[in-house]
Order: structure tokens, then sequence, then C-alpha cells
């Protein structure tokens, strides 16, 4: 962890490595979607650093894939398709899955099996026999008294309208001014009536625990459209969000007196639910990209099976770690991935920031280039999918993974839905369990979402948003970081620029403090932390992210974010975190 | 079970009992509502049978209780609380619970501590280190880089429109008419604007895992009005529905390796749910007023410890309970309570058909008085709630109970948001666990509802719209009833009349079918299922329902429904059953 706050240690992975030249992944997309290497130029959005070895291998591998044939689906295939297949009907319960809208899958293997990873819980669940039941109710004039479903007549919600941004104006003010933004009505029968495809009267009823044929179909898309993975077998399945999803997974894969791995610095709310399940963390060291492979490699090697079994589950957050802010590159990525293959180990990839990905930063508080210039508001769509790191699950050619898609941080936290991907056998695994416990995300928001971002923006508009978004965030990341700069010590604070996410990760120097040695780094740290509170600002104790909270920690971090406050109220708030460190150290 | 079907068999407890009568609770109720004896014809509504010791021994449980001083609360009471304490303010992730909304409790006793209950994976929760710093935010002036709530400015709605129902008129019809229902805004920022105490910016944010403080004070009210639980430290919090409720508590309460008590025919995904987490799931004899407490004494007394530990927790569902429809009446929930007492058993109440309690049937598709008739819809809620059999949870001086209550069947199920009720100690470990696990229900649910029964409805409007609907669902149960009078064989079909809930429970008796017992049970059931489909009818088979799979079914049922189908739908459904058994027996 020492290695995560500065570029300046050497070593063979001390120092962030550039992202993939997005120059590559373009030319390899491209053939799906049309470009050219004429967009190099504004394909080098995030790419300004030097290029070394690593972009060497990278080309490798990716002439590697090209040689396989594969070709990435594009926005124009999905709306062929569907336009091919007709008006998707899909009334109250319906069962569906991603089979039903993914493009063919010919040349790619299946998963693998991991029976003898699942839980005994996981196991033994069987389908639940009142939605198994369902599978009748598509036979012609069957009329079911067997579900306990309410009649839509006794829903006091006769429609339901919405206010929203209109693609490429997604500004509050835009979205307020008369004329801009898109007023969009749901009504309690718009399939009957022919409008729409999903309405009140399927949404508001009992659904499937995967959720809704119209959101399933949504996020298999995009799924596909982002990150293709390379094999056949592979189903979404709408989520309660990440949070959620990460307790059935452990659940579904892990058993009391075994362990977790996990960056040493993780998710708190992450290592809180780990903990009473039994199931203890195991912290892998990281450095500036994040967690590193070959602590990974040597935990797995030199395990010690008086501790229990072996780890075969890892948790990663490959972007905009929270609570480091690191990011994972491609090649770090795939060196992970390896490592979990030589070991066996299953990976849940928990990707809430996946899309705030940023330009570099340059200090003075810039980004090049502006996440709000003229480059960026322009750049085809395709072009920022091909310039976002790959993720796991795109490199996932076993089915070893479980990705977890949000729209917490992307849409918002409130609609308590998001999705995860995976291999057939684990998805059914997990719906088995969503069954008989949420029964899937609220039908509000899948109708509400569904209104936005199918019918209303597309996939289209949706990554308009989403770059839309990460220019915002990267706004807000220049601000802190100017901050930073400006108002914090630099003899005992030191940083490296987030590349993702909402975190910015702050190591302070606790040799350098008075009181130490003869007070602890928890004591140091919370003193600062009071100072903090009194001085009117809230941060993250790095100590509440600890994988191990057992062991002592080594440094003394604390976790700010740029994801909330006015870049005002930023900018005095870090000038008083400034100040609670000085006085703290007598400065 | 062979008694649950037919009111003619003797014995003390196989008659279905009239439910308390409602003049005495009225009577006892309506010294807080101001309402007098002189409301004894209007009271009469629901109980025409004849009273014999179970109504005298009411009187004198209602005189207790009337000495010990309870007061009941009214909506009065509530409203005036409300003047009293000015305007909720509760912006983002504000933290709430019930004892800032509740009335005084000066004279009520604590609730008993539960430690020995708990599992170890509950015991050791502590709370959500992110949630608890959310203390911090308010001292004024703090500006918070602490949790990555997103900001509002980026959530893609500006706002969220609604047409309901206008009470007293419910009626699609009425609603959709010009100048009927009535039309809700939600905007981003209404409570900065002071329009309203709830807004998007606030529920599409992250939040507390027990629910917003907005809602929260809702269901806390209502609770109080319902069930005005007998101990001074009760809560409620939020749930994502009363399966995930259960769920939850069946952690929270038992381990692998011990035992659940239930009804011997249970809501089958209370079954599935159960199973997977090695909780072996013990059957409970029930007669026409469900769960049988001499049944349930004798299980525990008799309990074989080679079986595991004692079961220390019953999941009851008390009124029109899923699959028979069987309803306990005052003096039943009594006496359950009191075997509960005396082997320190704690009650999971399960009650998504409380308030869809009816009007005694009366031969021919009839109700006494008529559902819809104009007695029906004057009746003042007083008197509604007067008339409702108490619940468990208003009996529980001890705080044993934890009360699951649902929207799914009275509002909508798509909103996955209900609210569970019990002691502090209790609720507190309920929410450890949902903090890190669905983290409380979306907020679309939660807005909308609050904004549809908080700030529209109001609690009276929301109790006569729960009087419309069992209304309605009277006609339902009167509809499917005649149906069932005029298409099934009589011979071998067998029922009681449903005095609450939506389904209704069918006996046919195996050992008049041609094949028995060259068939068994099963394998009869079987045929008439497929028989059922063929004709183009879905049922439920009653084996679905057993509470313990892996004993031989001593009787044959089926489920049907009367919540789904149109009238029309539902009779000609019933004639097809009727066709389907006839076919099977060679009628």
């Amino acid at each position: 962890m020492r290695r995560a706050v500065s570029a300046t240690i050497g070593g063979r992975l001390s120092l962030p490595l550039p992202r993939p030249l997005l120059v590559y992944t373009t030319q390899h997309r491209s053939r799906a979607v049309g470009g050219s290497l004429g967009r190099r130029n504004s394909a080098s959005f995030f790419h300004s650093k030097s290029r070394g070895d690593h972009a060497e291998a990278l080309v490798a591998v990716i002439d590697k894939e090209a040689a396989n044939g594969a070709t990435r689906v594009s926005i124009e295939d999905i709306l062929e398709r569907r336009a091919k297949a007709g008006r998707l009907v899909a009334l109250t319960a319906a069962y569906s899955d991603s089979d039903m809208f993914k493009g063919p899958t010919t040349n790619k293997p299946k998963a693998k099996r991991w029976d003898h990873h699942l839980s005994p819980e996981s196991a033994v669940r069987e389908p639940c026999v009142l939605k198994s039941a369902a599978k009748h109710l598509k036979n012609p004039g069957l009329i079911s008294l067997g579900g306990g479903l309410p009649c839509a007549e006794y829903f006091p919600f006769e429609s339901l309208s919405l206010r929203v941004p209109a693609p490429p104006h997604f500004s509050e003010t835009a979205t307020r001014a008369p004329g801009g933004g898109a007023d969009l009505r749901i009504g309690k029968y718009d399939v009957a009536a022919g409008v729409a495809e999903y309405d009140l009267s399927i949404a508001l009823n009992y659904g499937q625990a995967n959720g809704s044929a119209q959101m399933t179909r949504w996020v298999t898309e995009h799924t596909e459209l982002v990150c293709d993975p390379p094999y056949a077998d592979w189903r979404c399945a709408l989520t309660v969000g990440s949070t959620a999803a990460l307790e059935q997974a452990l659940r579904m894969l892990c058993e009391r007196g075994e362990a977790l791995l996990t960056e040493e610095y993780s998710f708190s709310t992450a290592i809180e639910t780990a903990g009473p399940l039994g199931v203890r963390v195991v912290g892998v060291e990281m450095d500036g990209e994040g967690l590193l492979p070959e602590s990974m490699e040597r935990i797995l090697a030199g395990w010690d099976a008086s501790r229990g079994p072996r780890p075969h589950v890892l948790y990663t957050v490959p972007s905009g770690q929270n609570p480091t802010g690191a990011t994972q590159g491609e090649r770090r990525r795939r060196e992970i991935y390896e490592v979990a293959r030589r070991w066996d180990v299953f990976i849940l990839e928990d990707e809430p920031y996946y899309f705030l990905q940023m330009a570099p930063y340059q200090k003075g508080g810039r980004s090049n280039p502006d996440p709000a210039g003229a480059a960026a508001a322009t750049m085809p769509v395709d072009e920022f999918l091909g310039g976002l790191i790959p993720s796991l699950l795109s490199m996932d050619v076993d089915g070893r993974v479980l990705r977890m898609d949000s729209f917490s941080k992307v849409v918002v936290p409130g609609s308590r839905l998001g999705w995860v991907t995976g291999s057939e056998q684990i998805i059914e695994r997990y719906v088995r369990h969503a069954e008989v416990c949420n029964q899937g995300p609220s039908g509000f928001s899948q109708v509400i979402l569904h209104k936005l971002l199918d019918e209303q923006w597309g996939h289209e508009g949706y990554l308009r948003w989403l770059m839309n978004l990460r220019g915002e965030y990267t706004k807000r990341r220049d601000v802190i970081l100017g901050a930073c700069e400006a108002y914090l010590p630099g003899e005992v604070v030191t940083w490296s620029a987030p590349a993702a996410g909402m975190f910015h990760w702050l190591k302070v120097d606790h040799t350098r403090h008075p009181s130490f040695p003869q007070q602890s780094i928890l004591e140091i740290e919370e003193d600062i932390f009071n100072r903090c509170i009194s001085k009117g600002v809230l941060v993250g104790r790095g100590s509440w992210f600890r994988a191990e909270q057992d062991k002592a920690p080594r440094d003394m971090f604390f976790r700010t974010t740029y994801a909330a406050a006015t870049p005002e109220n930023m900018t005095e708030a870090i000038g008083r975190l400034g100040a609670a460190i000085r006085e703290s150290y007598g400065m």
C-alpha cells in the first residue's frame, strides 16, 4: 500500500501504467462500428502519456483477438436485431432471459461449470414453485387461478409522468427550460393500447426475480455493447443494487470459515457484509493501479491450511476503487485474471464507477483535454466505448467472473436497481436466491428507467449521458486536486490523481507527527478526524476501509469524495482539512 | 388438516369461531375516536353469526384492557401531534426512527431482550461505518467529503407526476374522468422550495437502510392506529417486501440445523426460503381457523432432542392464510401467543391480507351485508379498524412478535416496499442486516407512496381505500364461491368460505378416486392438475404448500385465487376445474 500514493518510487509495477492506447482498441472495434484510424486524434483524449512495452504487449493481445475473428456488436446491429424481432410482448410476470436478446454466439465456447464453488446453501436451491408455474401462462386462452397476483384494476396509479433531460442537453437548466427536456408518460395499460412495450399494469404487479423482460433486454444489449463476454452462455439478471448482489454472491460462493480475497483497503460495506457470514477478508497489496497480482499469487501459493481452505473468491473494484480511487489498467486486469485461472479463483467484479474513467490530470487543477470541451462533446460513442479499459468480464473466457453493474453512481442511487452478468449456471443460482429474497427490483424503478433509457434515450443517448457525466466528474476531480495542491501541507500529505470514480485518497505521513510513536496511527487518525469535524468537514478515516481490521495499519490515510459538494464547498472543505492536519501536526 | 375444509365436523376447536364482536372493540376504541354505542348497528357489519362462550371470553379480555387504561390513538391525535411537531425536516440520508413519531408510551413496559434467540450471524453485526458517519451531517455548516453520495444535479429526473384516485371515488373510471382523480407532482427540489417534506433530490439519493424519515413516520403512525403494540420500545423499519423480510428474519433468528414452526400447509416461498438455510420446517396442524395451538403445544412439549434443538420461532399468516385462506379469530391468536410465551417462541407474523377481512358469506354467491352497499361505503374508519381481528402484535406484551406488513396486496406488489414492526432490539438487528444487503427500498417507491398515502390521502383516505378494496375482494370471493357451488362436484369437493385474503382452498376427496389406492395422492393430484392445464385453467397444487415436503400427504387440495381473473373468467375457470375433476374421477 505504501506504493499507492506516489508515482515516483521505482520498481517494475510501482508506476501507474498508461491505460491501453485507445487507437488499438478502436481499430479493433471499429470494424463493427464503422470507425477508422482517422479517429486517432480524438481517440487520444485519454492518453497523453508515453507508450512503453505495455502498449506493445497490448498490441499482441489485440492482434490475437482480431485473429480469432471477434467482432463487436454495434448499436446499429442491436437496432436491426430489434426491428427483425418485432414488438416485444412480455406481459405480467413473463419469463425472460438474456438469451432471448443476445446476438449470435456461434463461435464462442461455453462457460465452465462452477459446482465445486457453490455453497451448500446455494447448491440445494430449487426453483420457486409458484414462479415456475408461470410457464403455463403462455398457453393461449388459459385462465389463471394460480398465483395470487392482484388485479391491476386495483392499482391506484393511472399514469406516471416524468420530465427528463433530452440528449445532448443534459443540464438541469436545459431540462427545466420550456421546450428543453422531454416529458414522458407511462400509462397503466399502454401495452394493451399498443403505445408502449411496458406499462404500469405489468411493472407494478409481481414479476420474475431476474427482472422484467423489458429491462433484461436493455441490460443485456448494453452489456453486449460494453463488455461482449467471450463465452456463449452469459446472462444478466437485474439486482436491487450491487451491495445486495455482493451479499447474495458471497452466500452463493462462500461458507462460514472460508476466506475472501480483496484489496487491502476495500469498500467498507463489503467488509461488513463478509464478517457476519463468517467469511474472513484477506487483503491483497495494492499500488497506484490497485490490486497487485503478485501479492495475490503469493497469498494463494503460500496459503497456510490451518487458516481454513485456500480462498477461491476475489472481490475487486477495478475502476476508481473505493476507497483508494485506484484503477487497474488492461494489463493489470489480464494478470489478475491469469492468477485467478491458475488458482481456480472466482471473481466478483464490482464496477459502479466503470464509466467514470477520466482524462489524465495535469497539475494546477486542469485536465487534458478539457472535459467540457468540444472534442469531448462530439466524440462518437464507439470511441467512448473503445477508450474504456476492458472489463474483466470482457476477458473472461472461462465464465469465472460475476460482474456487478449499478445505476447508483451514474443515474440515481435511489433506483436500487443494477444487474449482474455471469455464466448461465451462476446467474441461475443467483436468481433462485433472489426469488426467495428481494424478488427483484422495484417495478417503479424498472418502468421509469426503461422509459428513460430504452424508449427515450436509447443506447446511444445513454452512452452520451455517461460521456457527459464523466466530463462533469472530471471537472470535479480537477477542483479537488487543485484545492489539495493549494491547501494541504505537501510535507506530510501525498496522493495520486484518480483516473476514475468519485474518490480521492490521501496519505498522511504519520511518522512525522509529533505524537508518533507515543500515539498509534489509529489515535493520530482519530485526532485529525475529530479536528476535521470541529472545523466543519467530514472525511472518511482510512482505517474504516482496512480489509483486515485486526491487523495494525502500516500507514495513515483519509478518503475524500468529489462527488457530493459544490466546487466552492469542496475547496473550502479541503482548506479546513489542511487546517486540521496542520493543527494536529503543530505546523 | 382434515378439519380445515369442513365446518360440519364436531370437536371443540373444529368449528370456525365467530370473529370478535365488533361492538366491544369499538366501544373500547371509541373513547379515543369519538365513537359511541349508537354505532352498534353498523358495527354488526361483520357479525351475523351467533355468539357463544367465545364472545364472553372476549368481553373479559377487553374489560381487562380497559381497566389498564389503554387508550387507542386516533387520526385526530396524530394530526395534532404533527401540527405540534411542525414541518418534518429530513434531508439526504437523514437518520430517523419510530420513536421520533410515536405518541407517548409512558405506561407501557419495555420489551424483553432476545439475545438468546439471535443467530451468531446476527449477533456480531456492527453498524455500517459509512451510514453511522451520517450523524455528523447534522452539524451546522459541515461540508461532507465523506460518503460517496452523488450530487442531485446529476439525477436525470426533474419531476415526476402521478394521476391517482381521489377518495372516496376509487374506481378506474372515476380516476380517469376529467376532474376525477388527482394529479400529483413531485419535484426534484420541493423541500428546498418549501412546498413539500420529501422530494426527488432526497428520495433518489442514498438513504438509511431502515427507510426514509418521511415513510418511517407514515408507517409508524399507521401501525400505532392499527396495532398499537402494548410495549413501549417498538419500532418500524421499511423493507423491500415481506418475502425479503422473512429471509432476513430467518437468518437473524435461526441457525443451520434448527427447526421452524409454521402451518402444515404454508406459503410455498416461505418453505423454499427456509430449506437452503438448513432450517427444517415443522408443520403445525390446522383447522378452519388455521394453526391449532394445541398441536403447537404438542410438538413443543414432545420435541425429540435428536431432531435438533426445540423450535424457537413460529412463522404464521394469521389472516387469509396462504394457501388455505384460514383466518385465526381473536381467541385463537391469544391462545397461540400463550403457547409461544410458555415455550419462549419468537413469532413472525406475516400479514399481507390483514385488511382484506370480509363479511360472512351466504350460500348463493352473496355476502351479508352487500360489500358494495351504502353501509360499507359510509362506515367510519374507526369502526373499520375496530372490526378487524386484533393482530398478534397488538397482544404482544413481551415484544416477541416481528410483524411483517406489505403494500403488495393492497397497493401494488411492484413497489417492493413493506415494513416490519418489532422491539427496538430486533429492529436494530434487522436494520444492521439491511445495511449490508438491500439498503432499504427503492427511492422511487418511497417517494411515490409517500406522495399518495401521506400527502394526498392521509391516514383516513388510506383506510377508506382499504375499506373499498376489501369490498372489492368480497365481491370477488362471492363470485368464486358461487361458481364453486354451481360447477364443482359436491360429492368429492368441499371447502370453507374464506373470511379474508385472496385464496380459496378446495379439498378433493382422493379416497373416492377410481385409481386410489393404486395411484398415490400426488399422482392423482398431478393428473387433475394436467387436465386443468389442458382445459385452460391454472390452479395451485396443494402439495406445493406442504410444510414438510418429505411426509406423504394425507389429503388432496387445490388452491385457487379470486384475486386475478375477471368475474366472468373466474366462473369459466371454475367450470373448467369442475370438468377436469369430473373427467379424472370418471364422473
